[in-house]
């Protein structure tokens, strides 16, 4: 297969491994992923991740994947380099660097294991977030054009805000803290675990909601991967609780559309500046 | 100083740092800080925070710190390795190893600043824990023998658990998946940063609550740290929502005694086996 016949996410992660140097591949950041004039932080996790993938040796699913962001990334290559910190008999560990000609963009560290080999005891106390059905929610088409015209990867995406977090949109954020919506690849492609690390950071920032419109990025993000998703929509929740000496924490949860809750992430970003 | 003068936990937590090789720290991790048989999680994040801060050139603070907890510790000698990943002006970022007789227990990636140089504006929605106060708490000389003589570290504490999420000590969890209480030192020493890190995984794990008296390990803790603590006690909640395959996640909040949300965390652990 090649990657003119991948999906766009699938392109946005092909990695090329090196001729020489395990552990080591060659990536192409594309421009489609950009938002706000670096790559999406949440397709840089996707990236590293699908890299520690391939290196877990059978453990191809991220448990827990935590990413610490060290400078802006831009369209164009990058390397990224995985070392393996202890392998288990159910859990390997490793991390990943990603960087763009010498400069590292993304450090990554990782616990892999198999999610088909979990139990299925499920006793979540959990529920999804409550929201109107897709077609009752509002596509990033409505969004304000300088919002759009700096997020390419929105065009990648099939996301449905709710009404009720998007006031935002029209100048009344709620400043309750929260965005939530429906979420699919534009193009078709289905949820995997690897696409879930992207979706952890594929939402508006919950600052957004707060009436604080500017960019925030991420310091730190770690995703726990709870269960494999299955084909369909994706619900995705984005809330923060304390914004406090110019930081905040943004939880995200997604759910898949059997009602599981398949992944959970905590990011801890820079406030917006006052605009 | 010596290390006699110490409090406990600047003891639990003191290292040498190696006379040839930069970046290397010698620590002892003392039996006072076992439970179940390991060292406690927390006090493996401070020892390892600890070297970090020292080897942060400026930057002591934890704004973000992830761990990833490789195999069982035990009381002895332990080795940190330190490597800085990048420094930033305001924030550096770096990886600490912490091992025993040259096997790893946990790997560490943080990035540290300053919290003093943050801005003091607070917007947090956030609420402390609703408690009785710690007169009015339980002891831990009330929790079950078997559980008491299997945490030695826990005579290092002075904690006062809610009388509402210890029915789990008498035979009847709430089964809400919330345990929280009043935490401070038994000899006096007062929150900073590092003892936080430690907070965050002090407590019994959440399970017990849910009526799964076993051990939890670790996988992953990620805590942030938000604001300096002011002296006094400390206000500490464990909850969980999703205990699923065989995992669950346990969020942790720590509030001092000015009402500031001082640290949140999040682990991600094993859920017990059915005893």
């Amino acid at each position: 297969m090649t990657t003119a016949t991948l999906s766009e996410f699938d392109r946005g992660i092909a990695l090329t491994p090196h001729a020489e140097e395990p552990g080591r591949y060659e990536a192409e950041l594309g421009d489609g992923w950009q938002i706000g004039g670096g790559i999406n932080g949440g397709l840089l996790m996707a990236v590293a991740g699908h890299a520690l993938s391939l290196a877990g040796d059978g453990h191809r699913d991220p448990f827990s994947i935590s990413g610490y962001y060290l400078s802006a990334s831009r369209p164009g290559p990058a390397t990224v380099r995985t070392e393996t910190v202890r392998r288990g008999r159910t859990l390997t560990t490793g991390t990943a660097s990603l960087s763009q000609d010498g400069e590292e963009r993304l450090r990554v560290l990782a616990t892999y294991g198999d999610l088909d080999a979990l139990d299925g005891e499920v006793a979540t106390s959990a529920q999804p977030p409550l929201m109107p059905p897709p077609e009752q929610c509002i596509g990033v088409e409505h969004a304000p054009p300088q919002f759009i015209e700096q997020a390419a990867l929105l065009e990648r995406f099939d996301l449905r805000l709710d009404p009720a977090t998007v006031g935002w949109a029209l100048g009344t954020p709620s400043k309750s803290g929260r965005i939530q919506g429906w979420f699919r690849l534009a193009d078709g492609r289905q949820p995997d675990p690897l696409l879930l690390l992207m979706v952890a950071d594929a939402l508006p920032p919950v600052t957004f909601d707060l009436g604080m419109p500017g960019w925030a990025p991420t310091v730190e993000l770690t995703v726990h991967l709870r269960a494999r998703p299955v084909p369909g929509w994706l619900r995705v929740s984005h809330a923060t609780r304390n914004l406090a000496g110019g930081y905040f924490e943004e939880d995200c949860e997604v759910w898949d559309e059997a009602g599981r809750l398949v992944a959970q992430s905590r990011q801890l970003a820079r406030a917006p500046r006052p605009q």
